[in-house]
């Protein structure tokens, strides 16, 4: 399925270990030492491939699938195919993701290592580290064992990076303590002071931003966003939370943990978003406010005040999303009026 | 006109030479050979520039300007001023953009050839190509004929690139089949994986996208724009489609042929465009929808339905242009009601 | 308060020194030798510390903190604690933000100084100029005294720089006549040419853009934005505006003084700015309008119109923001009334 010329796949595997892998018993009385060699879709998989069910959409294609084994959900067991090898998951897209990922694990290309790349004699890092062609790493940063640094881009004194942790190419980072599992996409720039400015007189003064930025572990920043640094207190994105293409997170804004936050969205300075939001894309929330904890933010909102707990927004100013489908409901309404 | 530390004439064309180029007949009885030595608007062309009109709001500049030759339409032929030799066209503006792209054609600074930039053994160019300073070439890229790569960009392993192709600086580029006669402009992110999660337990894991990105043959890609690569299909820009900065384009999204996407708009997983779809700028389209050929989308619109051919839609969420109007006019009634 | 391995503290200063930096006038009856060492929260600050009262939210703070000197305004002088030394200001958080400015100066690390870089042999700089590792700095271009060009950053043929002024890391920068006292952060884009194309039965040629990009002087822009150049005027950013991050300025903007854009709006080509214009988060403003000086534009409005002097508008399409909070309130009403 996956081009060769830019995915390899690491090895085969037997149903004994899949099962091992994505945590799923597997039934008896079948041949465990099954090898299977690739994943596919249900309508292109043949007997030695894996493949899942998550979408009632896809019922025919389940039906009329070849694939060797799949995981779905035990409702399903009745209208399996008989030569598919039943795979029952409470979770068949997280079972399916994690076989995947063995199959195809992240692997990141060293461009020209150790060739033409900058970095400082005050640097800390061991033989793991990968530090790519055009790389410039200051005075006095840490990089933890196993982590990457992509092609030109550039790390600023003093920042502080964990294990495992990826960063792509072309990014700037400065002013930041970023943990381990992190993958900052290409293009990220983190750390930059923010849009700080003392008015006096229409002239615009701009204040010290003498915060940092602190990423902790398992985050994920999509290409091309930015995050500045705090003013005095630091800026903060919490554990396992997920940042798509072209964010903008401003000073002091603090993220809880297992956030989602679509591409293109913008938080301005000093709000702080619970646990488990997710914002969807072109979202913008106002500065100094408070989000809860599971808030849902449907795309193009316009947030102006604080959101509680569990409470699902939309709408520019935002409401909660049964009134916003009411006030589309009504101009639908009143358009139709008019013109009767 | 232009700055000359900047932009560099080619050389001066003829009249004739303006015909062919520009595919449009001269008139009869004049000097074929008459030199035009620029380009100029109506306004400040004197008798060696040739100009254009292609907008009603310049006619009174049109009636006095003493420009040598102008492209205008035949309805304008009665009132053009009798020195101005007349260059009738159906499409002026096009014209005279033919004729300024032979006065002023694209040229792209080598900065350090040669010099300073990593290029795996593997990677398969003549040459015609050139690479920039800084540049990094991963394995097994291929680059076309008289391509260009900018200062500082990063090209990942296994990347096409057809002929003719410009690649500005600071860009990375990965996972992609790249078109010939594409203009990528600075700072773009091409390949990166995409926004993909399986959730358990308010965790997320990453599901490896295995796709790639198809540019196909001219287009265009603004400024710190980022395309993701597909999770299984490919992510595809159709053949002339232009897209200008900021744009964001996540995995699997297909565009057809010559579509227009303005600046800072997104469209979410898996939904595609048809042909000659124009996306105003700042538009966010949901994912997994099918947008017709030759809609027209108002800018900061947001698309939540799927959208029928020829369509012209405005509105959060997106309506008919027609009833976007009528509620923005019922609105401003009932803010009156309300007063009176 | 600021992490040291990030923020070095220039030195101490004596209250007599803090007068004068500040321009204010200190009590009498003072000891103006008291060293002040650093600058601090109003709930932090020790009596070597100074801090201020901006914002009547923290009186309480203000009543119980121990710094040894604050900035606020006279009308607090009967609630000031005792042994806190007034420094009467009628712009406290300015006052502060000069102070800030004297303690925590702005550094700019020269990474890889005179190494792997590329600079043109026409080139003109004195040795104040700091160019860091990477970058590439093309056929004649001027840089004032005291610039700094960050790592891996590509300035194009011709641009001049002025004086003081900061390019961070990975930007290009083309076609653009800079002034002094500006920075621009990493990423940035500016100098590509705009997204101008002739129509032509769906085709869409482009059109050679020939104008520049002028940058006055004290202009801040923001991470990851794009400014591109002028079709054939120029586009302009205004003395002292300030734009965020993630801004996109199209072709032929014109941007007046001391302008605020805060992060990820839009403006549209050919689109007049005047004066001390405030363009709030995600705004999006069509092309070819005129904003007239003083206005402010609430985030996520959209323009579709000219705006005269002194308007606050916001929505979309933007109206009179009083206009707007009808619209929001008249919407709550209607729902209730369906649901009553």
């Amino acid at each position: 399925m996956a081009d060769p010329k830019f995915f390899q796949k690491s090895k085969e595997f037997t149903l004994e270990q899949i099962s091992k892998i994505a945590k799923i018993r597997l039934p008896k009385n079948i041949d465990s030492k099954k090898i299977i060699d690739d994943i596919a879709p249900l309508n292109t998989a043949d007997n030695n491939k894996i493949s899942f069910l998550d979408n009632k959409n896809y019922i025919n294609q389940f039906k009329a699938s070849k694939a060797g084994a799949c995981f779905f959900k035990k409702d399903f067991l009745d209208i399996a195919p008989k030569k598919m090898i039943p795979l029952v998951s409470d979770n068949p897209y997280h079972s399916f993701a994690l076989i995947a990922n063995a199959f195809y694990p992240l692997k990141n290309e060293v461009l020209g290592k150790n060739s033409n790349n900058y970095i400082d004699s005050t640097v800390k890092y061991d033989n793991s580290v990968k530090i790519s062609f055009g790389a410039v790493i200051s005075k006095n940063v840490t990089i933890g064992s196993n982590s990457f640094i992509g092609a030109n881009t550039v790390i600023m004194q003093g920042v502080t990076i964990g294990k495992n942790t990826i960063i792509g190419s072309n990014c700037t980072i400065a002013y930041s303590i970023i943990g381990s599992n992190v993958k900052i996409h290409n293009g990220v720039k983190i750390g930059q002071d923010g849009f700080g400015f003392a008015q006096n007189n229409n002239l615009h003064l701009k204040v010290p931003q003498l915060g940092r930025v602190l990423i902790e572990d398992d985050v994920e920043i999509g290409s091309n966003s930015t995050i500045d640094r705090g003013t005095s207190n630091d800026t903060k994105i919490g554990h396992g939370s997920k940042l798509d293409n072209l964010v903008q997170i401003a000073h002091n804004v603090i993220l809880g943990k297992n956030c989602i936050l679509v591409a293109q969205c913008g938080i301005a300075g000093s709000t702080i978003l619970g646990n488990n939001v997710i914002v969807g894309g072109q979202v913008g929330i106002a500065g100094h406010l408070n989000i809860g904890n599971n808030v849902k933010i449907a795309g193009k909102s316009g947030v102006m005040k604080d959101i509680k707990d569990n409470s699902i927004v939309a709408g520019i100013p935002s409401v909660h999303v049964t009134d916003w489908h009411r006030q589309t409901i009504i101009l639908k309404k009143l358009i139709k009026k008019k013109n009767g």
